[in-house]
């Protein structure tokens, strides 16, 4: 069957919790079944004719390897944090690729998917790299992180009562070095992974040469960047949350269900979804509505197809 | 500069020795090092006119990983080769895309460069499936060897006086699931860093449907199948060796220049080029001509340039 393509595009982002579940074992035969499950949604938009990008999260895939890179230390060379972005892009892409190709040949949907890796541009004097706020890798105890501040040059913050963890910058993603072979390949109904998460760093040198930098970038936003540039209309951010809700966790708490960019953004200055919870997604979401896009859903993964017909999770509008 | 696109289309080989070199300390820093050395050759096609494939292999890092991944055991998910191999495609791609770009824009050459993650489609029933010859990983002792075997499944052999080492089949390629994408992409004028490391090798079941295979597949063979696939008329094999010769190491050592694929088929036939010499590289030859490529190179990456032009390496050439 060959869908009728609408010449509308979609953005969708996978959260980390699509392929690998909290609480559940970490296998690789768990990954593929969560990854097979995470595609209900992403059918429905194929069948309504939708162009589509699939962006994905690599939290836990990144810890992995960043474990098993100290656990082989002095016997294995050490990997800069870009590239084991780009080989989690290669990785989980192959199996979001795999997977959406099998369920489209059995819907009997004629569709290519292929997986891009994907660079995205930062501006080396963006102040985040001056002031790095990402958690990644193990804990350590707070010898073993100032020795690590002075024979690695690692910056070791505290996190929480279990102890001392890497910190690394996360800039704002300007665009995808890419964006314009995404864009070829997704106007002609190729579905295109791309931007797996957030995408590799790389800055321009004084030379104009792009490099890479010890950063990860929030891969909502990377999503709404790259869905701009692609003109893409909707972007669905899924995730372990039902809505996004004014005074969260409080007695008078308010799950929203659709609201306007404008409304939205009044609420994001006034201070109701902070950093660590619900603010970097609205951030991408305005991003993405201010660079043209028209709608953004928020929602629970497993109401993705309810969230894109309007039955569940935060719709946000232009306006 | 917009150079004139000849319509012409070269799959250039890229040596695991373009990018790890032996005795040479295996950092990333030097495996971006060498990268960037190895493009000369490259550089030169695109002057030419030529639409470009890029494979690339990827022994040493899969070797890594591997390592990475018995380090972790236990405390880190196991990964299947499949996935490693998927996860070289992109840290690999993005090195290779990276520094390409960059030489690009130094020589004000206007080209896009984009990584295609690549699962490359092997029968489930051919018969090198059920004979594994391709040596993964470390080194064990015969007791380790059967243990592993007993509670891993794994098929151990032993290599050399080394050790016990594991072994996986090296099934032949048939097609390139994303042969497609390539193809337009090639075609528009884009380079494409494809079918890494020879690609994530896939089987069809029963039902049609895709799934991985504990295998590896020749980096070379796949160059030539994919070549093949977009109507590629020139392959580059770069590699450690300065000429296919025949009598290889022996008192009548005769390197070869130029010589037709009828002829290099006799000399295959008669033995000249075992297994894990010259073989695969020669057979991989043989494939990309038959299946209707014009002309393949095979050189010492250091002369890539020369080899191109016919002045070094050995030429084999459809006839």
């Amino acid at each position: 069957m060959t869908v009728p393509n609408s010449g509308k595009t979609a953005v969708v982002a996978l959260g980390g919790n699509a392929i690998t579940v909290p609480g559940q074992e970490d296998t690789i035969a768990n990954q593929f079944a969560n990854t097979r499950k995470s595609l209900d949604g992403i059918i429905d938009l194929v069948r309504d004719g939708y162009n589509l990008v699939i962006t994905h999260g690599n939290g836990p895939q990144v810890g992995n390897k960043l474990l098993r890179i100290e656990s082989a230390r002095g016997r294995a060379p050490i990997l800069p944090l870009g590239v084991l972005v780009a080989d989690t892009e290669g990785g989980m892409g192959y199996m979001i690729e795999q997977s959406l190709h099998n369920r489209l040949k059995e819907e009997k949907i004629d569709r290519p998917v292929v997986t891009i890796i994907t660079q995205m541009l930062v501006n080396k004097d963006d102040p985040a790299i001056d002031n790095p706020t990402k958690y990644v890798g193990q804990f350590y105890d707070e010898e073993e992180a100032t020795t690590f501040t002075e024979t690695r040059g690692w910056k070791m913050k505290k996190d929480s009562n279990r102890g001392w963890r890497r910190v690394v910058p996360s800039p704002k993603p300007i665009c995808a070095i890419e964006a314009k072979t995404i864009n070829q390949l997704v106007n002609s109904g190729t579905i295109v992974i791309a931007a797996g998460g957030g995408g590799i760093p790389v800055f321009e040198n004084e030379n104009g040469l792009l490099d890479g930098i010890d950063a990860v970038i929030d891969k909502d936003y990377a999503s709404a960047v790259l869905g701009a540039e692609i003109g893409a209309e909707l972007l669905c951010i899924l995730t372990s949350v039902d809505k996004v809700s004014l005074n969260f966790g409080k007695e008078n708490q308010q799950d929203l269900d659709e609201c306007t960019s404008s409304q939205m953004r009044e609420y994001l200055e006034a201070g109701h979804f902070p950093y660590g919870s619900m603010g970097p997604k609205v951030s991408a979401a305005l991003k993405f509505i201010e660079a043209g896009g028209k709608v953004v859903t928020i929602s629970n993964l497993a109401d993705a197809q309810k969230a894109m017909a309007g039955e569940a999770g935060t719709r946000i509008v232009a306006g």
